[in-house]
């Protein structure tokens, strides 16, 4: 088959709302990726999704097409169900530090690949290198070689997987063109994909942290990775949970590691916040369980996942996989400065601008808002009262710590603002809004 | 003001169906043109405003940009008011030629800036250049010397003219993004304010062989021109006018230039289209004067045109310009080869693919698919008959002139099917549509 395929005419195609061809699919990407085809016309033919959208039939295409652009990664040697998760971006989430360990501990397999953060939200692979030592860049066979004998590993993108998704997301970041549900799709199932995983579970926040800021959003965006992961041959479900406040109390990489250890080691939880990243990570992680056919119902995955917690199984693998990728668990750093934040006025948490107690992490050196910035592995915040609880003038709302103390007015001011306190109490929001399976 | 903009928030506010204020077009259009924003972002931005499309305010602040991108000539020495016409592209029209000279007779300036034929469509400047020696890629001064003292001119674009939109145009060709109302007003308008006219003629041609299909969009486009124009400090007004089949007998650069004598020597019109020329060319010279303040209505302009075309003063001054830019029209070549095609059935001309007739002569040299194609002067074709004409098997349909026979039997298949001819006559379509005044 030598059809001659014209870019310009493919993007009209789009442009007029027509659905393209696999071939045509596959001829844009692929030369895309190759370099025949340029940026303009890449990012005159996203812009032309974001308004058109695409068929289920064109989503799985361009997902595939994507996925083929590199290499894939061969598990079929691991001895059991391939399952991963993968999380939409919040603040404060940690679980899959947890998760990880405790899926395998129960009997799964978690070849997890991560990213790193960009913006308000944090990233797996920022949270594992604030553990001294610990080495993300991974080659494909050590990969492949801890996930069979701890039945966990954590690596970063390598450059052979996806080269397309990396061009792509390089582009739409600076076009305007990262909001496109199709273009999300393709991004996240081919990277999780080229893992070589069985299943995979999504966990779609929702709220003022997250991408999606509606309810009907997260679930569009769920329906459609569940569609294009199960039409891949893949068992993949979703949890649609809330980010109308960060989970758990830790933001920044070494304290949500600390945060991680408390859970791990089924410290008794101090805060509701604390009892959530618990809850959250035993769902997801019953879930992933249930895909791999380790048990029947969520319950049950969840009382495994309880067992493991209790007997510390979850843990010493936890252990063992950290010092399998080099890092000393016994280091983790601590920041030289604290500053405490209280609250002014007496009355009720009511609301968080939870986007914003993330840039104000950010502020303190926890993050990045471009790829090239540097982060401060100790810089974060805890965050001391969830909505719904009430505060009295003088009471502890955020600690605040940084390596030093230049930032801590403006994440300060940051917070301020993104906490609003009423004198009516707020309902507490539930964490998890709602269950879809494949 | 140095206020600081994000390109890719520009997009997105665009994207967002946002009104972009004028500070932000000319941030993007003037970082476009300098170089320092990159084709991807205007190809992303260009494909949302093909989307959302512009308001007036963002109109008149593109067009205004593109203008300010490059020289304006100032022709505020010549001593009258400066006028010219432009048309959105047809096939086998060559009024310019015919009003140029006739309005310059009545005492208006036509300072005439144009283009070369692309696709299905011909180009002036393609047209005067068939006359042995005329020299269109004259100097400013040159130009505003030709205009003061023969009244009008004959020019390409300048490489001082407007770059933005050189840029512009050659990212929208590959981008699928030629067809925007907002883009296509910019390109024209910016184009027609940077030759220093005082007044516009607009004719928008409707259409088989034209860029507009339907009577609406044109309408459409006619007002949104009329009204940037009008808005930017001009008289400016349109004719609505078909383009259901050829404008005339004479397609092609050598053989439209015969067509515009015939007229200009006020020889009696041999068929119905000839006369539509010469129909289409005094309706528009008489609006262009109108306009100038020569005469108070269009009929009064029609008879000043009328008696400029028989007292033989409006070839007396095609014959001054044409010498004064180096042409020699009694050289005018011809084609060494004819071949004629004829009807194989009887009944009436109801329908033309004009398009079809133009991609013809394009096929047999006379125009190109792309700017670096070279064209053959002499290559065309005549067409005898219009629609609602009777047509009797053996008759004439077209007479095909080339400088080699090798593609007249593809150019005889393309009429062909560019032709209907059915039992039931068709009625003529009207040759003008509407007329739309500021």
């Amino acid at each position: 088959l030598s059809e001659v395929y014209l870019p310009s005419e493919i993007i009209k195609r789009k442009r007029e709302g027509l659905e393209l061809t696999v071939e045509e699919i596959q001829f844009f990407i692929n030369s895309y990726a190759s370099g025949a085809l340029p940026d303009y016309q890449m990012a005159a033919w996203m812009m032309a999704v974001f308004f058109r959208g695409m068929s289920s039939r064109e989503r799985l295409a361009l997902t595939e097409t994507m996925l083929r652009s590199g290499a894939v990664i061969d598990l079929s040697d691991v001895p059991g169900f391939k399952v991963d998760k993968h999380s939409t971006g919040g603040v404060g989430d940690k679980t899959s530090l947890i998760l990880g360990p405790l899926v395998a501990a129960c009997g799964a397999f978690v070849p997890m690949m991560s990213g790193r953060g960009l913006g308000h939200t944090g990233g797996t692979l920022d949270k594992l290198e604030s553990i001294p030592g610990f080495k993300t860049q991974l080659s494909i066979p050590e990969f492949r070689k801890i996930t069979a004998e701890l039945g966990v590993c954590f690596i970063g993108q390598t450059p052979e997987i996806c080269p397309a998704d990396k061009k792509m997301y390089a582009l739409r970041d600076v076009t305007a063109t990262v909001e496109s549900l199709p273009l999300i799709c393709g991004s996240i199932m081919s990277k999780k994909l080229a893992e070589g995983i069985d299943g995979l579970v999504l966990d779609v926040k929702v709220g003022s942290g997250a991408f999606m800021k509606t309810l009907h959003s997260a679930e569009e965006l769920a329906r459609v990775l569940i569609e294009t992961g199960t039409s891949a041959g893949k068992k993949v479900s979703a949890f649609i949970t809330q980010m109308d406040q960060p989970l758990g109390t830790h933001i920044g990489n070494a304290l949500e590691v600390e945060e991680v250890l408390a859970v791990l080691r089924n410290e008794p939880a101090g805060t509701k916040e604390f009892a959530e990243t618990r809850k959250l990570s035993i769902l997801l992680a019953a879930e992933m369980l249930r895909l791999a056919g380790v048990c029947h119902d969520l319950t049950a995955g969840e009382a495994l996942c309880e067992k493991a917690l209790t007997s510390g199984r979850a843990m010493e693998i936890f252990e063992k996989v950290v010092d399998r990728q080099g890092g000393r668990l016994n280091q983790i750093p601590k920041a030289k400065f604290e500053h405490r934040v209280v609250a002014k006025d007496s009355g009720f948490v009511s609301r968080y601008n939870t986007e914003g107690i993330g840039l104000a992490s950010v502020v303190l050196g926890a993050g990045r808002l471009k790829f090239s910035d540097t982060i401060d592995p100790t810089a974060g915040i805890i965050s001391h009262k969830v909505v719904g609880d009430d505060v009295r003038a003088g009471d502890l709302l955020f600690t605040l710590r940084a390596s030093d103390t230049s930032k801590f007015a403006a994440a300060e001011e940051m917070l301020r603002r993104a906490t609003t306190i009423s004198l009516q109490k707020a309902p507490t929001p539930s964490l998890i809004l709602k269950h879809m399976v494949g």
